[in-house]
């Protein structure tokens, strides 16, 4: 699993930050965002904006502030993601649209990506304020992308890939570039898109896509493998939401038409999440359970992962590169 | 009614700028996009974004771009609106919610707010992304104020105001100011937020306010005076959603007891909008219709088209200074 170490002072900066600052300006937004921030969650945006800006220049000062927002970005996704889900559990408790209704959860999201690049425009110089905005329509057109591809169980892998890129990567990416350029904006000025060209800057981003990827896919096997309890929410969300993931794709390439046939039966169902679809259900978890679709799953985290670490090839040594490439590392552990 | 001078080539700059531009980066929300703008509409914030930057310099170029992108703005909100309102009409048409359904409605909202902030801190320097994004949190702060207002009929009319100013008249405000600020910017390269504080920014910002709040009152009242065909929804819509306006606060202050109890009634109906609460809504809107609500709302409406005919006063004579002059005086015609 992801290291704690760390992890207790990210968490008491991020939430230092919105009982502060956002709370003030808008209370019944501030306690839905702290609500979601209170039930736990990894902060591995944060962290990796923070790990990225310190393996460009160790002297720089901690940009807490830049980290606070990327993972505010997050949690403002997660509350329009548990809209479209129509989602019940978020991080083991009742989703912010189950606690405060789907129409305040539309505009707590807007207001946090609102509120949150207004401060990014006034303390940060461009090419920062444009990746952060280009990002977050990346993950919009992903998430479109993904909606369209709900109950497709003829979808190709490569299109699974490319969302995952949009929806997941872009924002691991973005954190681990602007905490780059931040440090380096600190030091020696760098602005313009000029910033985005600097080697390690490319590096640092490169391997905030490649973790970005490996986390996604591997949070799409945890959901057909882990627990509720791990999990927060119940195992085979994804199928119910006819969310078609690369474990299931695998398990239907590998399994021919038996494979096919039971997924074609739950897809076909009105509402996958109902009880009458519950069997159909069971049996397509149990299918790609069985087959080598877990095995092979394992070997793109892995590929992924690879890719993270030796994107820290050409980052100085510190120890900010040693906790980027351990972070990227332990996704490829699992308690299967 | 509004004037229509030059509405033909606003419209048709913000809709070859669709076409053209939006189109190509995501063709299905485009296509929402293009829906929404092909149904109608004024274009008002644009014009207002143009007429500022005229009034402030006959000289400067008309930023096509940034109109665009306030008129793209005001349509991100309409979507998220009507996915709050649960809208089956705008503009005449089935609501986009109807069309394309709530979830890919929010991701459009979210795309287009984005996408519109990557192209504005590309091409606009501070403090123009600033005042936009601090902007859309107002926006989202009246909204979160105007469905926790929902259905109280004690709410007092500073209240109503405040939500008014926040969730209508701060676009158009901010519609006013960057035209002006991109529009001196061009000239003479005044950047950072002390162009906010330049006498004419200041001045033609508080006309954009002013007009706003004139502009929203005549919505609401609108609502309970024209015809369904003239508002291209069902007239009532805001009583029906329980949203409390000045023209029945006015009705509520006016009417004693009697209205109080038939709006109490309507208010604590589950659904005030159902076939079973029609008889409690036709009476409540008479009681509205036929007191001196309409009368007072009228004078309220021409307040604020007054004070922003006063807003100009400090701004050098021009055609444009004039058509903004125009737009404001319109707003207190009716034929009621």
């Amino acid at each position: 699993m992801i290291g704690t170490q760390n992890n207790l002072t990210i968490q008491s900066v991020v939430e230092t930050f919105v009982r502060e600052e956002l709370s003030q300006e808008n209370a019944h937004i501030a306690g839905a965002v702290w609500n979601m921030l209170d039930a736990g969650g990894k902060r591995l945006r944060p962290r990796i904006t923070l790990l990225a800006g310190r393996a460009c220049d160790a002297s720089a000062p901690e940009d807490a502030l830049l980290a606070s927002y990327m993972e505010l970005i997050h949690v403002a996704t997660l509350i329009h993601d548990d809209v479209l889900d129509n989602a019940d559990l978020r991080r083991g408790r009742a989703s912010t649209n189950r606690t405060f209704g789907n129409r305040f959860s539309v505009l707590a999201g807007d207001y946090l990506f609102s509120w949150v690049f207004k401060k990014v425009t006034q303390g940060y110089r461009n090419p920062i304020p444009t990746i952060l905005a280009a990002m977050l329509a990346e993950i919009c057109n992903g998430e479109v992308k993904q909606l369209r591809a709900a109950g497709r169980a003829d979808l190709p892998v490569c299109a699974y890939l490319e969302i995952v890129g949009k929806k997941t990567a872009e924002l691991f990416a973005a954190c681990a570039e602007v905490g780059a350029i931040a440090a380096l904006q600190h030091r020696d000025g760098v602005a313009g898109a000029s910033a985005r060209e600097v080697p390690i800057v490319k590096s640092l981003r490169a391997y905030g896509w490649a973790f970005g990827m490996a986390f996604q896919i591997r949070d799409d096997l945890l959901d057909m493998t882990a627990s509720e309890d791990d999990l927060g929410k119940p195992a085979g969300s994804d199928l119910r939401e006819k969310k078609v993931t690369l474990p299931l794709l695998y398990a239907l390439a590998g399994g021919g038409s038996g494979v096919r046939a039971h997924v074609d039966k739950l897809f076909a169902a009105e509402d996958a999440g109902a009880p009458a679809a519950a069997g159909d259900l069971a049996a397509v978890m149990d299918l790609v359970r069985t087959g080598d679709a877990i095995s092979r799953t394992v070997g793109s985290i892995r590929e992924y992962a690879g890719a993270a670490q030796r994107a820290l090839a050409d980052v100085p040594l510190s120890d900010a590169r040693d906790e980027l490439g351990e972070l990227a590392r332990s996704l490829t552990e699992f308690s299967l």
